[in-house]
């Protein structure tokens, strides 16, 4: 388990606030992140055709305050996507309520997320009724935190949060995030909710560069069960409440500060996978020797995704056969015949063909918690890493009742 | 249940065996498909870049018998993929001692399909041992034919065949097919392993192309998980033993004979849907009104192949959110908010948003063996139909637990 957020993990001037609004039928299902004074924002969004009206809210208002922004509401238990011009109004009600309540902001200084069902009207008024009182009761303490990272939860088992500080000359800054999302897992340049806060200062440019950069490894390179979701976000406030000098150029300033944040990010879109929907396991998969970067990446995403190789896993059977059957249909060209593959540290295939092992020892080994697989081509110099989880009947179960 | 297959159903001249060989614990594993005279040939095989022995030693025996076959010999229980050097040999000793014992042929005159598990060496002298009595035991009879489906199973609960008659002139023609494949089922250009007879004559640039036309809209627009197999074969062997005219142009002669056996692919393949591991239904995806007919195949590929629209599938859950996530993750630009979606045969979205419907009648309605789902793009004229089953607990546990 992780360990509880404590004081020394938030970073300073920000608060958090949460409530049970209505909108789940029990719990927490609102939250509220706010920077006490204005902060530099950087985001990511879904690549899904199909777009949430929050996500549709959300870019514009980061353009038209020019990315400085005071907070973030986010609702789970209903999507707001597939609403029409209903979930348009919805989410601007919503920005618009919590910009007047928090300082008379104006509502573009706000963002806004939702998470939940696809297609069914978002009752906005049970937002709006709970805004009054989770701006009041905003609160900068490791508690109101904790709660906020719960409040975002669907079928998520757990709330995930990261931290790490970092020294910029002699100030401590901190870098706190926490995520949400357990299915249609596929980040595509984004992913489910992940909102990260920092008290470094830094330009726009600067924080947008180094949020692109720390997704890629990340948040883009994890799968539960491919599928794109239609509200994917990760956003950044910073708001230089630490004191440390402002971060201006790509120095050594600008790599201890992304060096916190990619950790930050990487812990995040791991908890993902270890809590994605009915596993019991995470998958490291690393390609090597590929002919490109991109075709290892397209190659281990194959792999990542294939229904077979994830159901072999959750038996921890050594069928490495699934792996390169589908890596050969991942749509690059090899020579199978010079391909190794290592599983659970055990070489199981060499140059295409079966490498003898002891599958009880594969088998034992493949129980773990975590499960690494390593191809290497010996085609090129590409490299890939992806992490994925493995497919139960657990996953079945909770994806054909979801909504009954 | 389909009827038996009977006389009139095999066409003339063709005979068949089979034999449990031992390569499967229990059961059939080995059958032998044989025209008595030489037959012109036409076989796709799989696009994966992992591609068994038997599949590139049949893709040499066409072209240097200039497609002129006498049979085909067909194991189960094993793949002979990855399987090295000695796969290779296996599958050339396999082919050279059925050419000797059926009539002393040239060894190219025969082809030779395996599947099962991938990576295992084939006990290829179980086979050997068992040729002469299978070339000495085939037979015309349906019996045989039937016996013959069986032996070429793995993890299908049921065998598979479909047959048409046409008539050519004051002839009759049959064309008689089988196949199998449960899982690992995404056909590309080829499938898994399907087998037709015809006494049909016809050229052999006719038969490629009829064969190719049919499959391109039955085998290769099927899918179970998404994975396509390294030993996808469909073959056909065309006799002329029926006594019809020959078909050497594409006439109306070779039309009638294309539309049976395009019949015969038709049924084959959804066979293989409805039989798909753990399937309980089977689900026709037809997208209509996408920019082309290659985006409307791109999106109906998607949908079929996402876990949490198959999951939905299986609890007969009308979550048409998930089919237009789906959809919007296909790599195809399109506006959502022009999309309509019926969901056996009831009207769910329109316009990308929520049409007033009861979730109860719609429910009842994906109990049924066979469900529609239809989606109107309204962005131009590009149609496609897939066919693809629900996805259940079953499947996972089938291939949790495959070689154990």
């Amino acid at each position: 388990m992780t360990p509880s957020v404590t004081a020394k993990n938030i970073p300073r001037g920000f608060s958090f606030s949460s409530a049970a609004c209505g909108l789940k039928k029990s719990g927490l299902d609102l939250g509220l992140l706010v920077s006490e004074t204005p902060a530099v924002a950087a985001a990511m969004f879904t690549r899904n055709q199909v777009v949430a009206a929050p996500v549709l809210a959300s870019q514009v208002h980061l353009r038209q305050s020019r990315n400085r922004m005071r907070g973030i509401i986010v609702n789970s238990g209903n999507a707001n996507c597939c609403t029409g011009s209903g979930g348009v109004a919805a989410a601007a009600a919503t920005t618009l309520k919590v910009a007047r309540e928090l300082d008379k902001l104006h509502p573009t200084q706000i963002l806004v997320c939702s998470t939940g069902v696809i297609g069914l009207p978002l009752r906005v008024e049970k937002i709006l009724n709970a805004v009054p009182e989770l701006v009041r009761a905003r609160s900068g303490k490791a508690k109101a935190f904790t709660q906020f990272t719960r409040a975002i939860m669907t079928t998520d088992t757990r709330p995930k949060w990261a931290a790490a500080n970092c020294r910029i000359g002699d100030k401590t800054v901190r870098v706190l995030g926490c995520c949400k999302g357990a299915g249609m897992i596929q980040p595509n340049m984004a992913t489910m909710l992940a909102f990260l806060a920092t008290d470094a200062a830094i330009s726009s440019p600067l924080l947008s560069q180094a949020l692109r950069g720390a997704v890629a490894g990340t948040f883009n390179a994890i799968t539960v069960d491919g599928d794109t979701s239609t509200n994917d976000t990760v956003a950044i406030l910073a708001n230089g409440k630490s004191g440390a000098r402002r971060i201006v150029s790509a120095n050594s300033d600008f790599k201890t500060f992304y060096t916190a944040l990619e950790n930050v990010c990487r812990t995040l879109a791991l908890k993902i996978v270890e809590d994605g929907e009915g596993a019991q396991r995470v998958i490291e998969i690393e390609v090597r020797g590929a002919p490109s970067d991109r075709a290892a990446a397209q190659i281990a995403r194959t792999i990542a995704n294939s229904p077979l190789v994830k159901t072999a896993l959750a038996g921890a059977d050594p069928n490495w056969g699934r792996i390169l059957a589908a890596a050969g249909r991942a749509g690059v060209p090899f020579d199978f015949k010079l391909v190794d593959i290592k599983l659970a540290g055990i070489l199981v295939c060499r140059r295409g063909g079966e490498y003898p092992f002891s599958e009880n020892v594969a088998h034992k080994k493949m129980l773990a918690k975590y499960v690494p697989i390593v191809l290497d081509m010996h085609s090129g110099k590409g490299t890939a890493r992806m992490w994925t989880c493995d497919f139960t009947g657990e996953y079945v179960n909770i994806n054909a009742s979801y909504r009954t």
